[in-house]
């Protein structure tokens, strides 16, 4: 079995990030190594306070992400980080679903998408590094 | 708002595709205009029969396939359909994941993707044609 055969493929869909909001979330904190407040992170998101608490509840229980609660100037600050392992599993996860996108191109004739569109020529931007 | 807020390509993730199968069932459909028989369908995405069968039927519900019952020498045949509404909604579907590819790529250095990838270039196939 390689990596292309779709059972692969689609079992490789880490499901913590497989979540519309969750993949939102997660691909806000790539660039964030000093976390991210998490009113930043609700406004990035589009998502309202109690949402976002729920999908970094499952994030934390899935050791993808950690918060540091602080206070500034006597007020509350959760800022978010995203953990290496977080992050190594997170790039996986877009590795698989480059494959999974890669697979749909490779059934679409040329025709079928615009003009500038090879589905031989798909290409992979490569997340994972393994 | 435009096509590449975080916010709506990820409201653009429509959820009966959502699903790693049936992202997989769903794109071994797209190049079978004369449908696929159930068992090559199940065969093809290493589903059992009855996985594949309630995410058919939730596709089924939803408009994407329709199915049809035959008989080739008295045994009942099923084969399954894309249906045209179902191929335009999962070709928006790929277009939107292929948004929120390029948000993750946009997000992450030349160093933390191996070295053929550029996020700034990163190449968007193009699935829906609106």
């Amino acid at each position: 079995m390689t990596a292309h055969d779709p059972d692969t493929v689609y079992h490789a869909l880490e499901r913590i990030f497989h979540e519309p909001f969750r993949l939102a979330i997660v691909t806000q904190l790539l660039d964030a190594p000093t976390g991210m407040a998490f009113t930043d992170l609700r406004d990035g998101c589009g998502l309202t306070d109690g949402n976002l608490s729920r999908h970094l509840k499952a994030l934390e229980d899935a050791g993808i992400i950690r918060s540091e609660k602080t206070f500034v100037r006597n007020r509350p600050r959760t800022t978010v980080f995203l953990t290496p392992e977080g992050r190594d599993r997170f790039l996986s996860y877009l590795d698989a679903l480059e494959s999974a996108l890669k697979e749909a191109a490779a059934k679409l004739t040329p025709t079928q998408q615009q003009s500038n569109a090879n589905p031989a020529a798909f290409p992979r931007a490569g997340f994972a590094t393994t």
